[in-house]
């Protein structure tokens, strides 16, 4: 038999809808075959008749890889529970955007076995993590990291710094603080550039500025960014990944800087960022001849 | 003694603070000096003592002008408020930005002193007008509409149609459906053209479109828009010039056009719409030499 | 037998391939089979054996319709030589896009029988017009005239001036003053709005501007666009839909206005513009689920 | 008396205007008295009466440091001439954008004494390198490579690879390949991020593609660009720093990548990047109050 690269297997889920469940059943069948232990995440309790599912602090124990089942969005979430804990995860991909989910349902046969054997790709991201200045929670987002005002057509005012560098006084509705993997969501919208994922640093984007010459710029994720808020909205806020978001006062100051666990992303080998450029984003389109 | 073109005119602002009262005052005098009658807005009752206010039924029946002291943000309450209803405004600009308010303070007593006798230039601005599907009330913006899913980095889906051709689904932080005259404004943030005051037409900017390829578009400002929402979002707002929200639920149904009334904006004779944006926008800014 | 609304037709190309060979001889037969008389112009020589093809005066006094078989490039030559001596003109296209070219060979048998007894859409168009103060020679296009350094990264200098008001000093590597048409061509590319061809106006869209506050803008098509070429670059040309060009000399004047005639574009009865954008744009895309 | 960080200094210029010539003058003497051996490139011939000019090679072998007089445009040629062969650079900026020459003419007495006594900042920057395959020659670049049509309207269509993974096929006026320094200059033009020095990267920004999903992207700066070119534009070229340009033909292959040596730039003690993004980007602007 084999040796096994990945002996404890988690599957979970941002919402267990019946393809969700189907896939994941697939899945659990997989890897039994493959006589890989299966944890299954609360999430996906409807998949389990009778039996128990496994909690968080289970599976960063036990398990050696997460598989999420759903879209970008549902890989997001178990990056920041599980991923930035350390353990590795792989993303079956049900939605419409899948840069970091990319394992197609219809290939799950072939390339679960592969993974489970060592045929796969490591791909490492970063996770930026904030901070309000005086208080003690911290959280993390693997895209992005928003400043906003809470209201479009809201302006908000912000002094930033990068390491202590004053770099301006800002109105704009807000603020993207980005990653690389980032790159290819949200910070795409706003008019950032694509940035391979090989790359470490940290994408500043203001979102509708009052300033026309405020272009997107980019530092080292070796800095620290610190953004003083100056204006009086009460509604301001910060928000992680299009997900959670915290409240913030008049004069807050937030700190911003890449965290020091980095997600392990596994990939089947045929995986290529410029691929799924192509195959997301229609790069090339447009001149496919008549 | 001189024909005079407004015999009574009124004075308005939006908030009262000593700059705006002092500059107020000027006008006051001079208005007094020159024999036209002044109708002073609730909204300047510290400028009086003793006397009364107008309200704004009165100045709709008596005035002839209204003279808006502060920026382009109180130009737009004042033009809303009465400009919309027949009423032509003039701007005094103590504010950072001035397309609409662009009589600058240290020229009031010349320039007043023109306007009075007749010698200024009119420009003929439209509002636009929502309305919900099945709901009565009516609201106008001179810059833009701005449909929203009530929270940054939250899709809002919508259909979208213009006068009934089905223009394209989209999935988007919003939309904005601007005016000419909003074209220097928040729709510029978001990267529409700049448009000339004499043109007719309606400008419709996704806001962070999830689609790169959804430019910003053009139409007539004979056109209906149309747009229907359809995800569940329970956030998402119609914000009119930055100020007033509507609440919108799943379904409904938003049709935009433009209102029925213009505005008269009454400018110095030196105004020209270039030299606004060479000043405010900074055109032609980096050529200067050494 | 039933009222012909065009009783002469004449078929024209820019590059006879085997493949507009083919639909020539498609249209050919259709035409004769309902009656129609058909000029064949001399781009299409290879489509008659024996027959004599007739030459571009013999057209504009006979035919009451040209139909160009090719792509939008193809279109915007035949519009120049022929649609703007007053000749509608009617697209089939081959080409990769299509806003102006919009029948589908597929549907010529159908579409053309269609259009010869009178069911089709009539769309009016604008050409641009540029002349070179002292020199005699006026030269038309229907998307864009193109000022350009001659060189990709060498920088022209030039006023600009819209009916005699200075506009602005501006360093970059050309200017694209477009058409309505236009908008979804070049202009696009270069960061412009797309405008409905209902709109009568010129967009005028620095190309790599040294200032980043110099966003595309819109006058009215009554608008006089004058250029002042203020730098010695000997190689600065005018160019005309992406095809002819002519050479400028230092502080030689441009001037541009909307051409006398317009375009009388002939399109078939499905044809809907937000059509075309959704599918030659992609507009939409994206947003379907996985 | 001081030890010395240079010993021997050289100046150099492009254009010899007489303000150059002065400043010339200025450094020259204040390098003198501060018993700095000097070398004068030819390029200043105008500045020695009698006395004789260094040439590049007695320069390159002698002087420790080399002293750019002009703009960034001079500076970008003398770093191309010698910093590109080791020597550190210092640009002393009269022109008016001056993110490499950033020594204020005003302030070089105090400034050129601190640096000599070893009180400056060292800032690594790097070049690109490109070969075309089947060719000897190899042109490097500070700022930007830019692949171009020769013709503006004119599209190039090219196939892209990064380190031999396929990325896109493209048809655009051109590309632009940049470096980090290059990220203020035509690449922010184009679109582009503004990068900070620090970065090791490589922009990839299609200069107006035909395909509006074309993003800017960014890549490792240990990538390998490599551009075949498929189209039959006779025109074709390569240009480096808007400077040097070469010729190429249809199926040529373009080698891109980061040069063998470094730049090493010299700034007096408060430079600042962000600074210079404020001044010469105008970051802030906009939000002054009146």
């Amino acid at each position: 038999m084999k040796n096994k690269e990945f002996k404890t297997i988690a599957l979970a889920c941002s919402h267990s809808s019946e393809r969700v469940l189907n896939v994941a059943k697939d899945c659990y069948k997989i890897l039994i075959q493959e006589g890989v232990e299966v944890q299954v995440d609360q999430s996906l309790e409807k998949l389990l008749s009778g039996q128990d599912t496994c909690n968080k602090e289970d599976i960063l124990e036990n398990s050696e890889l997460v598989i999420s089942i759903g879209g970008d969005g549902t890989m997001l979430g178990i990056a920041r529970d599980f991923g930035s804990k350390g353990l590795p995860i792989l993303g079956i991909n049900l939605g419409n955007l899948g840069f970091l989910a990319d394992l197609d349902p219809a290939d799950i046969s072939t390339r679960l076995k592969e993974i489970i054997s060592g045929d796969y790709k490591r791909d490492e991201r970063s996770f930026l993590e904030a901070s309000i200045k005086g208080r003690e929670e911290k959280l993390i987002a693997l895209n992005e990291i928003v400043l906003h005002s809470g209201n479009i057509a809201n302006m908000i005012e912000f002094d930033l710094f990068i390491n202590e560098s004053y770099v301006y006084t800002q109105r704009a509705d807000g603020l993207i603080v980005g990653t690389t993997t980032g790159s290819t969501a949200y910070s795409l919208s706003a008019g950032g550039p694509i940035i391979h994922p090989d790359l470490g640093l940290i994408s500043l984007i203001p979102m509708f500025p009052q300033s026309l010459t405020s272009s997107p710029f980019l530092v080292s994720d070796s800095s620290i960014v610190r953004i003083v808020i100056k204006n009086n909205i009460e509604t301001s806020k910060l928000n992680f990944d299009g997900s959670t978001s915290i409240s913030l006062e008049k004069g807050e100051e937030v700190l911003i800087s890449k965290a020091k666990s980095d997600l392990n992303l596994v990939h089947p080998q045929n995986h290529d960022f410029f691929d799924s450029c192509r195959d997301k984003l229609g790069w090339g389109k447009g001149i496919v001849k008549g």
